[in-house]
């Protein structure tokens, strides 16, 4: 898609007010008229560097301070904007049905940039389809609606000055406690965060340079990668398939500044890591030396009445893995409560970083799961949630099961976590697919926003959790009927990843992407 | 405080395990040597900057892949840490009693270092003195306690599962509709965070790239200082005064990428823009393409029956003022619920940004405001906040003009907002004051924490409405003993900021600050 210099570049002064002094206004045409012969033919896509100041004004036979002039014009403008060293980049022209152009204002790494297939996903993800299998969300039918009514309750009759006052940034000390005899760690080792969102992101604020390299898993949830990227991390991945040879490997020639990994009921494969890997890893990381960060927020959702293996950060005699949970993904989203477990001077590090973003978290919901953890009524919701997931992951390994003698997918029955991670059989065009999944009806997870590098498209996640059983049940037969429409009778697409020049292009430029993490967490 | 660099290097290897390979242990050993000889007499602090690869490797006449794995191996054990294309840093040896050196795996950027003047701050500002005096917080006395408690029982009686599912990261559509009737703008520009405070970090991780310039006022909120510093802005300064000559010629010199603003009732002075000056920064803005933010978090909180001018975003015609508010100083601090008006472009940068932060805000609140403002019952208890606020004003004014009778302090009467800032007249030893004023049992906010640059230590924050009339009375009165007892006889002291050698020298690192937000908000 080549366009003209011209049109490329969202620089034509009608789109703005008439420049406010004539000598300035002809500096930035002239630069405008260079720009456009010398790049004649190519497309500065935004986001793209400019040439640099330099370079125009030899070009041009003029002074750098007039082309720095002409720079300057045009970056308060917001058609261009500077970052400090890096040179000049164009600007998204999105806005232009704003008075102020606010898109040149954006921080380039900040900067969304056009991704069709990523706005095309979250188009198909949205909730509003009748069967939303997308996003991860435990059964919210059976929160325990009447124990949490009294708990409030109570909390605004006894403890509410406490919800109401400026608290402390490590969490309500009550829920500190909580957490700590429940699980077994010290209270001042556990800090309260806004979901694990919010503690993976305090993490990778604390712990990432940018330019340095940290290794997630792949798959991995995609809210990991998006905090790592915005951290301004380069990401290597390490195959669920758990070898410590390639992790070895990956460590001395990498050099990472910390490993992530989800070791219990991974999302999204649902894999569990085991003892004999789990001590591995922790001496791989000791001898190393590197952090390792442990997301532990599917550990109580296991289905056959068994938990899985325990915790890297319980295995661990180093001090050197955090752990990240949360109540999301076993009581219910939008109370928006998670909680790491650290060393006491990352619980510091990670607070002032935290102080920084928010302050604190609200302390109504915190003192509220303090009393349903105490008086053992938040133990005894999990025993009837567990049976109520083992009951939906039944409803959705049969209706699976089908597609799978249908030859359309293959998938393996998960043992914890609200998952399954589907293989698609064969070549589809996987983004008809999603269309046509939306078109009938139905949402699932794009496997591609599970990689950090090479985004595999023949994979999608199904979260079992989210509707009640016949609602699955219909939604997974549902995808019968698309995944057979997308079959391509062309085979000679190569079966890997799916992209557009463009969301290549913007791979490549290592910026940042716009995932709507809300349609896949 | 000059120490040999065998103390100040925390490199003493019997600190951590014995080394695995002995050829790696004689490269460390050798390096650590060569530092110890080169740098003697000088020291390295945490945060300081070691020689580069290149240098050690000339002076000791080794490749520089010999010295590269002598650094590679000292940063896995976390004694120094490298930051891409800056060099090598020494960590904070603070943590030697962890297992793990996790001080050295936190990022450069990210790092506490060591500030005795803000620990000592900290330490005077906690809130478990009998009269803490320094925080911000409206009075919770008049908390509307039933209205809130009828309102939950609502929410969770017939809206409950808008409160605990998946929910958009703008905010829950409730609340954006309120909060647009209320303040009369279209609710699409509305976005709910969590506090103002996460406001003003989303804005300046999105338009703030690392060496940018902002400019903020001088005082302004610390809050806003920690942000822009966090996401790696370099602040300048625009007095209070409001010279709109002055700003203009700040934006001149420094092209800044943003303009912080808290016009109305400002923190910390309580100063009101008028309206002249407001049309006149809008106009600046306009003519230079600078994006205003404007922090209006104390427009309802006016004293005198008259509410203060209207607000920037109110007289905005060209869509350049991004509006930052909160529930936490007219309701509860602790509820945790903020607002931004933006244009639509900037809400859907901001709702990213968000994302990654922790996804979306709690609904519960959300939900119970919605229900505050509709039925007009948040209006209601407006009015009586701002009578009872106005009773502690009064109260606060007249404790007050004692100390000034007295020769000890000035200042202005303050017609909206929660605070009386106080000049202390003559030099007094300013640490010892807070120092004094801590034992005697009150706490106040340090002037220094509300500069960008030079930290004026004659001044201090003191809010009127955190405390009941008799113990606020009481708080400013005993204030006089501090002050009197800290009058420095010795004139030869500058009357300028007071820093000690370690915190100029870590601000000219331009390292971030630990500074304890919450005790001074």
């Amino acid at each position: 898609m080549m366009k003209p210099i011209k049109s490329a570049l969202p620089l034509s002064l009608s789109h703005v007010e008439p420049l406010s002094g004539n000598q300035t206004g002809r500096l930035v045409a002239r630069v405008i008229d260079h720009l456009e012969t010398v790049l004649a033919g190519q497309t500065i896509q935004p986001g793209g560097r400019l040439p640099s100041e330099r370079t125009v004004a030899t070009d041009l036979h003029v002074s750098r301070n007039t082309v720095a002039a002409a720079y300057d014009e045009l970056e308060e403008r917001g058609l261009i904007r500077r970052m400090r060293g890096k040179g000049a980049f164009m600007c998204n022209p999105r806005d232009h049905g704003e008075l102020f152009s606010w898109s040149g204002k954006v921080s380039p790494t900040a900067h969304l940039l056009d991704e069709p297939v990523l706005e095309m996903l979250a188009r198909n993800c949205a909730s509003d389809v009748p069967y939303p299998l997308s996003a991860g969300t435990p059964s919210l039918a059976c929160f325990p609606h009447d124990m949490y009514k009294l708990a409030v309750n109570k909390v605004i009759s006894e403890d509410f000055p406490a919800a109401l006052a400026i608290a402390p940034t490590e969490g309500q000390n009550r829920l500190r406690n909580s957490i700590a005899s429940w699980t077994g760690v010290e209270a001042n080792r556990v800090m309260i965060t806004s979901g694990a969102q919010e503690g993976i992101d305090l993490l990778a604020r604390c712990l990432i340079a940018p330019g340095d390299i940290a290794i997630v898993e792949a798959p991995t949830y995609p809210g990991v990668l998006q905090c790592l990227r915005a951290a301004g991390a380069r990401l290597v991945e390490w195959s669920t398939d758990w070898s410590l040879e390639e992790l070895e490997q990956l460590v001395i020639r990498h050099r990472p500044k910390l490993i992530f990994t989800t070791p219990t009921y991974q999302n999204p494969t649902g894999r569990v890591m085991s003892i004999t890997t789990r001590e591995g890893l922790l001496d791989l990381a000791r001898r190393y030396y590197i952090p390792l960060i442990e997301d532990d927020v599917y550990a109580k959702t296991y289905l056959d009445q068994r938990p899985g293996p325990p915790s890297l950060a319980k295995l661990d005699r180093h001090s050197q893995v955090i752990y990240v949970s949360t109540f999301s993904k076993m009581l219910a989203p939008g109370l928006r409560i998670g909680w790491i477990v650290a060393p006491k001077y990352m619980v510091k590090q990670l607070s002032l970083m935290k102080m920084r973003a928010n302050l604190f978290t609200g302390g109504l919901n915190q003192l509220v799961l303090a009393n349903l953890i105490d008086s053992g009524n938040f133990d005894r919701h999990l025993v009837n949630l567990r049976q109520q997931h083992a009951v939906l992951r039944n409803a959705a390994v049969s209706s699976a099961q089908q597609l799978v003698d249908g030859g359309l997918i293959t998938f393996s029955r998960p043992a914890g976590g609200l998952y399954l991670w589907c293989k698609v059989v064969g070549r589809i065009d996987f983004e008809s697919f999603l269309e046509k999944a939306a078109e009938i009806g139905v949402s699932v997870a794009p496997g591609q926003a599970f990689f950090a590098t090479v985004p595999h498209s023949s994979f999608f996640r199904i979260c079992f959790t989210a509707l009640p059983e016949t609602q699955l049940r219909k939604g997974i037969e549902r995808l019968r009927g698309a995944l057979r429409n997308v079959r391509e009778t062309n085979h000679t697409h190569s079966h890997g990843p799916v992209l557009t020049s463009q969301m290549r292009s913007l791979r490549k430029q290592e910026t940042l992407k716009g995932q709507p993490l809300s349609a896949f967490l």
